[in-house]
């Protein structure tokens, strides 16, 4: 049964290298007084922060900062962002920088319109309805979150180590500026991390047992294709355009909602990553892709291999004739070694200073003290035992 | 080079069996006259009809009704509707049916904001600019011509013979009803025709010589392999949600604007189909079959041959040790084959009542009496040689 689903994103993109020159004619429609959110600096140092100022200048805009937004971004900087917006009467949100700032930017958005504390927007046991927030543009310089097409933000609370997502079509950014230039500067590392974010993304849909629109299954697929293709030319050469472009559009149409379009199950591997890096601080896309070949290799069955078999035939072009389990297990392999070896990243968790101290309570969390309906549900158990099968 | 553009398509879509009972509120938004277009009453014979109405009373709406809308619509019902429009102040308009509805509909809504003749906005030495348009809803019961998702519509002036489209965002649904049981009673013929307009549209996106955004090229792969798979299915068994699903998915995104971004090249196949429509008025699907594989053989050569492999290897999975020239021969035979063998589709003008009476003034009128800035680009006489190429 194909479900059925309401397809709107009204987000609109500016996608390419000339477009910056409409940034003061998009925030205008919105107001005056603009907050830039941005994170540690980087955009000053690639150039873009002045850039931008000096559209926002032109355009006859007043412009308010807030700097400092975090790789992991914290409830701190949402606070401190919605106090800034209530002070100074601000009209609109300018987000530059990655998922990360566009994340805390949409948090901020919804907190400047209410009197309580933003972190009861994702407290789990509050989740305050989100009525209003202010708009949001954003400026993207990394590709990996979607965050600049979807409804979703995910924010951490070092207090009470949480890391919490909500979506809310409220917090949906109006305009989205894609250059891919500005992920030159991105470093072979952080390209790698973003690369198998974006890949994870795609996974946690594509894995899913109900009956789905085979034109969005291929539409998945060419996007895998597409990350494997261009994740390691990224790498090598920084600006190679082609490359950066490719990776740039994957990232926002792998979560904008598109491709989910009357799937079924929730996701598996955001859940167990986000405990990783609320206790660790990792980086998101480091952690995903440490857990997904294992995730893969602990829910394969009998039952599920066909989505193996299609996922390794179409995506890595393995041989259909093989038998069905060997296609699957050929396909983790191929999927781990597009992880660990072409992309580069560490293998295993103990690789990025984790071990076993917190697995019993993480696994908890992730589960939400009950059962992960995904692709596989899964009880705290499972995620112990998929945690484990990480440490070698 | 990848070109810049902009991605924005804020039309809403329900997709699914269980949305029309949204239809009221959605109409809503907009106000409370409404006008509902629709074609020769096959809405009425598949019930369609009443279950629209019953909804449309239920909201407390105001209804009045404009019927017999052509397969290839005409500036006569364009007009008859516009004036509906002011002399019952209408504030919304409801297309019932296929992209002929639709078409008619979105001249409607400008030519209702207007005093002078709609034919005007088409009229090539006119072109009056589209300022104002009233919202358009559709409940769409034709995979074909994605017009439920795009910004373009083409009429037929029967009077001077001319087939005309045109794009405007104004003109953009702001709401789409998808309900694939709502294309269960099309005919094996209309299902056909249907799947290779929604082909063609593609294909004159795919075969383009600028450097392309891989992942786009890898959608168009997927959406095409779509209808190769589901077509069959359709027409055998009209009732298959699965396929008619997976059609009308596609039909709206292989021409909503998504994968033509960034590509630099005119359409092809469709300004030399207008003319066989607008001359002969047989189904536009039928004609672009029976064109569009002669236009490849035409086209077809060492400089874009690349093209032609990667269409025959990734869409008909056609061995790519082959020699280039071979992969691409074999691949137009195997489009040619889906048309005329799978589809059923007559393969030549004079079957579908086409001689070379007009071929002369058609090949002028397909290229503006110039050049046609295609794929490859034509003048009068490449277009007369594929004509005679249609011929046997």
């Amino acid at each position: 049964m194909i479900n059925d689903f309401i397809y709107n994103i009204p987000v609109k993109v500016y996608f390419g290298k000339g477009h910056l020159h409409h940034l003061g004619e998009e925030l205008k429609k919105y107001g005056t007084r603009v907050l830039m959110t941005y994170g540690g600096g980087s955009i000053k140092r690639m150039g873009l922060y002045d850039k931008v100022v000096r559209e926002i200048k032109a355009a006859g805009l007043e412009l308010w900062e807030l700097d400092g937004i975090e790789p992991n971004p914290r409830i701190g900087s949402v606070r401190k962002g919605a106090q800034m917006c209530k002070e100074h009467n601000i009209d609109v949100l300018l987000a530059v920088g990655g998922g990360s700032t566009i994340d805390a930017t949409k948090w901020i958005a919804a907190g400047a319109c209410v009197d309580f504390d933003p972190w009861d927007f994702l407290d789990l046991s509050k989740q305050a309805p989100v009525k209003k927030a202010l708009p949001i543009v954003d400026i993207l310089t990394l590709s990996a979150t979607g965050s600049e097409m979807d409804t979703a933000a995910v924010i951490s609370n070092p207090e009470t180590r949480d890391k919490i997502g909500r979506l809310d079509p409220m917090i949906l950014p109006k305009v989205s500026f894609l250059n891919p230039e500005n992920t030159y500067t991105v470093s072979p590392y952080q390209t790698a991390c973003g690369s198998s974010d974006i890949m994870s993304h795609i996974l946690e849909v594509y894995f899913n047992t109900g009956d789905d629109l085979y034109m969005l299954d291929t539409f998945m697929e060419g996007m895998m294709k597409t990350v494997i293709k261009y994740a390691p030319v990224a790498m090598k050469e920084p600006d190679n355009y082609e490359a950066r472009a490719n990776l740039m559009w994957t990232s926002s149409w792998a979560i904008n909602g598109f491709v989910t379009a009357g799937k079924k199950h929730a996701w598996s591997c955001h859940p167990m990553e986000h405990e990783l890096s609320a206790y660790y601080d990792i980086t998101h896309g480091h952690g995903l892709a440490i857990l997904t070949p294992r995730w893969m290799k602990y829910c394969l069955d009998e039952t599920n291999v066909y989505k193996y078999v299609q996922f390794g035939v179409n995506v890595f072009g393995i041989d259909p004739k093989l038998p069905p389990m060997e296609i699957a297990d050929k396909a983790i392999d191929m999927l781990a070694d597009f992880f660990f070896k072409t992309l580069g990243l560490k293998s295993t968790l103990p690789e990025v200073g984790i071990d076993e101290t917190y697995f019993d309570i993480m696994a908890a969390k992730s589960v939400n003290y009950g059962t992960l309906p995904g692709f596989k549900p899964l009880r705290k158990e499972d995620v112990l035992e998929i945690y484990k099968m990480c440490l070698k």
